[in-house]
């Protein structure tokens, strides 16, 4: 989305690690007892660590961005009710927009209509869709934001810890402040205590928590309590036309920081789908996979909430019940809890997600039928994300991260993994060729304004819908696009890579590295259809003669044709 | 100086290599000879590329960060003339500024008076002050900005064209434009031609320069004509209290991009001096040092200057008056040339600057004669730049840049790389026992605010002038900051590093690997003093005994009495 660098202005907090302190069996007060990194290398991730800011902070970045594009965000209006209605075939839902302080209110007519409005979302009341909660509430935390001093040596990092006064971690943020959430006994929620006697019980847990080490408040910023509900939607829209996304179908526990980036996740899933759509390209019914997939990761999320509150809530058998326990005992537990949070750095990173198999994740049961389709290959797998990968632009020599190479723009990104130049030249040409043909996908989903592109258009030169971008397993150096780039490929230049960097995690393997981890060598070439959203597709032989382009043909025929998987 | 987020928002061009262009002895057109890095790995730069962009562009981000700051440019105003008086000891310059239209002026009062002002510098006339040139000027060069159309396959790359028709530089700029340099005859300078002429005369030469590639032009951006002229002034400045930086006292070729950076690099290094002479802590004279460093760099740029545009003049001998030289005289030119490019490009990108011996690089010449001084290690030496390295610091296992470590602050960087934590612990303690004493340079120089100091600063808790860091050939698990960091160098936890990362261009040392750059074993620690500007002003042995504390205190007594070397 080209969003970072205007997110990380704001200097966040940036977490590599996170530390486990408990108390010892025998003992008081609180011990390290490891550190474990937030994305280990077998992720491979791009920025390995997580970056803590405020929500605030971050959905502003999101609304300059919106409002450079010429949109506005109107404030404070609500929604009060909305009506479907298939007289108007274009803008079939009828949305009644009220001002806040009751002054104005206004009816808008809409194709869709997204409700993001978070747990109480009075679009999903009026659909009378239920959340279907695991079990009742019972932990109760206590969440405090501020400046502190202390001596606590990990203040800097996250930390997890379970002493013999209770449960509490640690979240460092921006400008030097922290967050801490604390476990309260369940009891006392629904107290009639005030706010201030709550955050003083807490700051007296917290000190309690962290002997021998001391902590003073110079400033709380905010506090709150709340308990952990883990909640899902029983359906995520309906007709096809009205979809909840974020706290409004899924609930959870704040800790994980899952919350604002799962409901970023919800709305990218569907917007790019509701384009295709829209261009009139793909068939409505794959606006289904948006539920499909997207309940698959409220599914996982809500497992590991509960998975992991539940580590925290036991935590190591330190109780006091049990004072004399053995060092074992604690021991084990400790390392259930390390090795849950180890666990979770796939899914809580986004690298670990993969979509189930439906009409956009080809899959042997897909309509698409051909016999160069590849269900795995390297790291990679459809429904799973593209891999991270330094290259070489040849037309600049400059270095491109591959997975960003083309922003997010609602294009399918058709990645071509050539292998070597001058093996790769015939089926290159014939790709290109059958691209070409006027009853390909490609060619019947060109823009309209075909004859007025710009000479300087980098990714849509053709269509709206597709970006090519070719990677050969070669030195820049030794690739000359006019020579080894046939065709309407060619107009692609800006997208023409050489997989000759180094690559982190395998020095050895310094040519090639990108062919390498997504399963090629220099002799056979890969075709992968990576979504607008990043997730992969369909992988595709790269073969001489129309099999290439006969598959991706087959493809993007089944996503036009609306076509059900027999699983799905 | 925390810039760069803010100059890399405008999406520069980026340029990792040039690509050499010649018209083959036998035959027409051109060729491609072959390409060469901006940076070399050699040079291990942190950011191995040129970056292009509109110097309007540069300027605006100083600007926004001045008034960030609290300060302002006042525009469109003017030096009218300036009077030294001793009358005022504190503020002994009036300066007359007056507002571009007449309509207002005003007499401000100053201790120091930069003149910033260009090439044709008032203050620099009026202190009487001559400017002597190289040789008389002779090239005439053509410069147009705009955006193309071209099958020129190297338009995105910066590029040196020696075709038949001229010598022609391309660089790519920021959204999709691009800058041509072409060498017109002399003759035609001075010629009652319009500048459109000119342009267009210019727009033919590129179209047969660039021969048999097509050129279009949908934009001229800006054009002008210049002649190459080198000059240096004949002194930077008078009573230490007037000083002249960039044009005003060096001109020179546009080509390689120094003019800007030179003038920002002039006034940087004034900069940090005049803080530490206005806090007390240095001697008046080290203001000398700012004319004895600049101008070495000023000379070298103007023979590097005059050596590449002769070089460039002459070309390879494809000459039409001699049309049938042999091959093998062509390329020998053109091979001269690229290596002139090599060569300077240690030079052009900063890390070959090396300033020569004086009171704040320190040489056996120096007046601080302690045996534990190193006049090199590694690839360091004073006058040169501090290494770049990827370090993990402690607190919150966070990657850093150790040469940015510390901002640009006016404060010096003492770095302590103290190899093993269990071995430099004695050395530690004897280091920062000594440090605290009542007399030492790093006590006298206490921020006079030091009692309410924050608890969140990182950088000078105890001093506006000195930064420590400590850097450990250890994993980051193993260094415990409150064991292994002693006394008042511990107040410095955010700068407590572990050298523990895979370093570039050296994947098996991946230990210690920016030990290993500044010329130190795990077991054998070095103190490097780095001057606020990132250059090195010291390097001493870590050892046990009041040996390394001494060493700088010999070398800080020195800057703060003005002692002069005896060469200088």
């Amino acid at each position: 989305m080209g969003l970072k660098p205007a997110i990380m202005a704001h200097s966040p907090a940036r977490i590599y690690e996170t530390a486990f302190w408990v108390t010892p069996s025998k003992g008081r007060g609180i011990v390290r007892t490891g550190t474990s990194p937030s994305c280990p290398d077998v992720l491979q991730a791009r920025y390995p660590f997580t970056t803590l800011l405020h929500q605030g902070r971050i959905e502003n970045v999101f609304i300059s961005d919106i409002e450079k594009r010429g949109y506005r965000v109107q404030r404070p209006w609500t929604i009060s009710g909305f009506e479907s209605s298939s007289h108007d075939v274009k803008y079939p839902i009828a949305v009644r927009l009220a001002h806040i302080d009751g002054t104005a209110s206004e009816v808008v007519r809409t194709k869709y209509l997204f409700s993001g409005e978070g747990s109480r979302s009075l679009i999903r009341k009026q659909l009378d869709i239920n959340i279907r909660y695991k079990e009742p509430p019972t932990d109760v935390w206590s969440v405090i934001d501020g400046r502190v001093r202390t001596d606590f040596p990990d203040i800097k990092m996250s930390c997890s810890i379970h002493s013999e006064h209770g449960s509490v971690m640690v979240i460092p943020r921006e400008n030097d402040m922290v967050r801490f959430y604390a476990q309260l006994p369940a009891a006392r929620h629904g107290s009639t205590k005030s706010k201030q006697a709550y955050t003083e019980e807490t700051q007296q847990l917290l000190k309690k928590a962290l002997a021998p080490f001391f902590i003073e408040w110079e400033h709380v910023e905010w506090s709150s309590t709340y308990r952990v509900r883990q909640g899902i939607a029983d359906r995520y829209g309906v007709d096809r036309r009205i979809f909840l996304g974020g706290d409004a179908c899924h609930t959870h526990s704040p800790k994980a920081g899952q919350g604002m980036n799962t409901a970023f996740l919800d709305s990218q899933n569907l917007a790019w789908k509701i384009h295709m759509v829209e261009r009139g390209f793909a068939h409505r019914d794959i606006l289904d996979t948006y539920e499909h997939e997207r309940r698959r990761v409220a599914n996982a999320l809500i497992e590991f909430d509960n998975h992991y509150a539940k580590l925290y809530a036991n935590g190591p058998q330190w109780s006091t019940a049990r004072p004399s326990a053995a060092a074992h005992e604690s021991l084990k537990s400790e390392s259930d809890f390390s090795k849950a949070y180890v666990e979770s750095r796939a899914f809580v990173s986004g690298y670990g997600i993969r979509y189930g198999k439906n009409i956009l994740n080809w899959s042997p049961d897909h309509p698409a039928t051909s016999p160069h389709f590849q269900v795995s290959r390297g790291t990679l797998a459809p429904g799973g994300l593209f891999v991270t990968a330094d290259v070489t632009r040849v037309e600049d020599a400059n270095l491109v991260y591959l997975e960003q190479a083309v922003p997010l723009n609602g294009s399918f990104r058709i990645m071509v993994f050539a292998g070597q130049p001058s093996r790769a030249s015939s089926a290159l040409r014939d790709l290109s060729q059958n691209l070409g043909n006027g009853n390909s996908f490609y060619t019947t989903s060109q823009r309209p304004d075909i004859e007025s592109v710009s000479w300087h258009e980098k990714h849509n030169p053709h269509s709206l819908l597709f970006t090519f971008c070719v990677v050969f397993a070669a030195k820049r150096s030794e690739i000359d696009i006019d020579e080894h780039v046939p065709g309407l490929l060619s107009r692609y230049r800006h997208h023409v890579y050489a997989d000759d960097r180094h690559c982190g995690a395998n020095p050895t393997n310094q040519l090639a590295a990108a062919h390498a981890k997504v399963g090629c060598d220099a002799q056979r070439g890969l075709v992968v259809v990576v979504r607008p959203d990043g997730y992969v597709g369909a992988m595709v032989r790269l073969v001489e003669g129309s099999g290439t382009a006969d598959a991706l043909q087959q493809f993007f025929t089944a996503i036009s044709a609306g076509t059900k998987l027999p699983s799905s």
